[in-house]
């Protein structure tokens, strides 16, 4: 087990009506802004809950953050938090909007010229604007950890940030929220939320025991609630579990001590960056390819999670091959597909200009070995065409 | 799902060498009061290595906590940290240091003029003076939690404490200590973490599917790495693991959402109070005579207990039961006796005693279902003898 560092200071609120604890969660002279996405909040109550519970609060509001938050939008709301003097940042949303914001509070004290140097630069975020969230769409755990990610179309790119600056001070977190989410998103959760699970345990055996089992107990748990929660995210059991496996899949809490590959989700930015498909659909195209590419270095944790997670019994080569199919007929079984050629027409060009991206950013030796190339990055995008 | 709030603050610094972080993370104007026990850090190279670490830090020391720390050594202790203003406590040791230590930090802020008050009337702890741990015996959970549990001989009794300021600032958790750790404190770290993760778990089936695989992974990470342990504790990934695991089990995560039982511990407590038997000795004594005059209530729990961590097989009634049974020889195959007759040939008068006791500071109504009686608690504890 590798040496490792846990702090993670958010106050999770989960469960019902947890929205009633947001005016003594946020100073009561705080000037606040709420910033959220296309406004799904107005149409599921959680804006009139968030509303009526901050009434003796002074809220501005930003609305339009959009899925794979853009650079330009957050720049105007920037503009206003600095305009308003703005002191407190409440996201309510799902991972776009908190990542979103989470850009916003570390740039409001960025002491740079250009912002999109945290991104570009690496530059950690150590102070930030406090902020809390309420969740309104469980995938990405970004209410329960440091990291975020923006992308900027103009000139094609998806880049993450982070530090101990970006965790949120408290996270709401009810699952009645998970009723009125489209069945597309809850598809893109699960997938979202699997994929996160899989990029922290699925390398190579080590001494990392209970870490492990942690990481099944999620996979076991999300596979189990998938098709409930497809056909009834209004059983709030089902979509208790959901939340709270989205966020333990990304808390921080099942990387620790253990290797981590990383690959799929660096690979599938390129995928959001060219052709904006979602998230999760991006993870759910890159990772049976890379599997199957990466299939000897992974075969005996292939086989581990075959023989735990999906029950499977034989050879630890027959386990691991038929883990990678069962993992992509999972994937299907939520109406996801798995290849490229299923989302555009025009990709054939796509695997090179994907490469020397990932290669335009320095990374150029991806996984947990650091051995995936650029050349590789092609052979896998290759295979999902 | 139940609601619940998590919120867990600690910096864990886990892995070997990590007190080299020790003079980083304590302020460099503090004054620190070194807190211990028996003086087997002065064997095992830890108190060097804590000394060292804080060279340039102005350093008291108290040592001679012992055991189930007692009110008594406490308040010595604590005149020590009025007359001297220390601002900084560091608890080196196992939880009864760790425990002994937050009383300190809570006693020394507390303004009443008894500070067995703050156990006695359940004062909840909110600001204490700020202190950090270096764990040498993993078991109670202590280094990343914010309860305690200290004794008081004269009068008989075993009291907890809480609140949110009882976190410590930091825990250096090096696993390299196990090695050094007797066989019989070995046992007992297992048994304690075991029956931390059954008292949050054995309960009745909810909805809390999540929680339930973490418990259970836990569990399995316990019965697996046992006999390791016991066999070689300096292989670095076991004791790791047995580290982790024993953090893990009483770190507050998987008590979130679900209903406790926690009886096994309060009619422990008595049997540590009356004949001071290692408190984890005190668990195995408890739970499988707990277990089988619950059984009805427990049955559905302990069936999926036996099923996924013991991989038994046949109908709930018969796994369930066997699952009590294969416990109480997990218990057995450490060394560790499951009957109070085996302790002492003084205990036929106890049972009524500890119910008595129980009455006394109205823990009358204790277990999940809040049931179990002193009338119960006598049944229980006669079936032990």
């Amino acid at each position: 087990m590798n040496n490792f560092n846990l702090y993670n200071p958010v106050n999770l609120c989960f469960g019902k009506d947890e929205h009633r604890q947001l005016s003594s969660l946020i100073p009561k002279d705080a000037k606040v802004l709420i910033t959220y996405g296309g406004g799904s909040i107005k149409q599921n109550g959680v804006y009139e809950k968030v509303k009526g519970a901050l009434k003796n609060h002074e809220v501005l509001e930003f609305g339009g953050i959009e899925p794979n938050p853009q650079y330009s939008t957050l720049l105007r709301a920037l503009a206003i938090i600095k305009a308003e003097k703005i002191d407190f940042l409440l996201a309510v949303g799902g991972g776009s909007v908190i990542d979103g914001t989470k850009f916003l509070a570390s740039a409001a004290l960025f002491e740079g010229e250009e912002p999109w140097d945290i991104l570009a630069k690496g530059i950690r975020t150590t102070k930030a604007l406090p902020f809390g969230t309420v969740l309104t769409l469980p995938a990405t755990g970004s209410e329960m950890n440091s990291g975020a990610v923006v992308s900027r179309k103009e000139i094609g790119q998806k880049r993450g940030m982070g530090g101990p600056g970006l965790f949120p001070q408290f996270s709401i977190s009810d699952p009645t929220v998970v009723a009125s989410i489209p069945q597309r998103q809850l598809a893109n959760g699960l997938v979202d939320a699997f994929t996160h699970v899989m990029e922290q345990y699925m390398t190579y055996p080590t001494s990392a025991t209970l870490q492990d089992r942690i990481s099944e107990g999620i996979l076991s748990t999300l596979i189990e609630i998938a098709p409930k929660l497809m056909n009834n995210p209004s059983d709030y059991g089902t979509a208790a579990n959901f939340m709270w496996s989205c966020n333990m899949a990304l808390n921080g809490l099942i990387q620790k001590g253990v290797p981590t590959d990383w690959s799929i989700h660096a690979i599938g930015h390129e995928i959001t960056a060219a052709y904006n498909v979602d998230h999760a659909r991006t993870l759910a195209i890159v990772l049976p390819s890379l599997y199957r590419f990466k299939f000897e270095q992974k075969q005996a944790k292939l086989a581990q999670y075959g023989r735990r997670v999906l029950s499977l019994e034989g050879t630890d080569f027959d386990v691991a091959h038929e883990a990678i199919d069962r993992t992509e007929d999972f994937f299907h079984s939520l109406g996801i597909e798995t290849k490229l050629g299923a989302y555009t027409t025009d990709a054939a060009s796509f695997p090179k200009h994907a490469a020397a991206q990932l290669e335009s950013y320095g990374a150029t030796r991806l996984g947990e070995h650091k051995d995936i190339t650029p050349a590789d990055v092609i052979t896998i995008l290759n295979a999902t065409l």
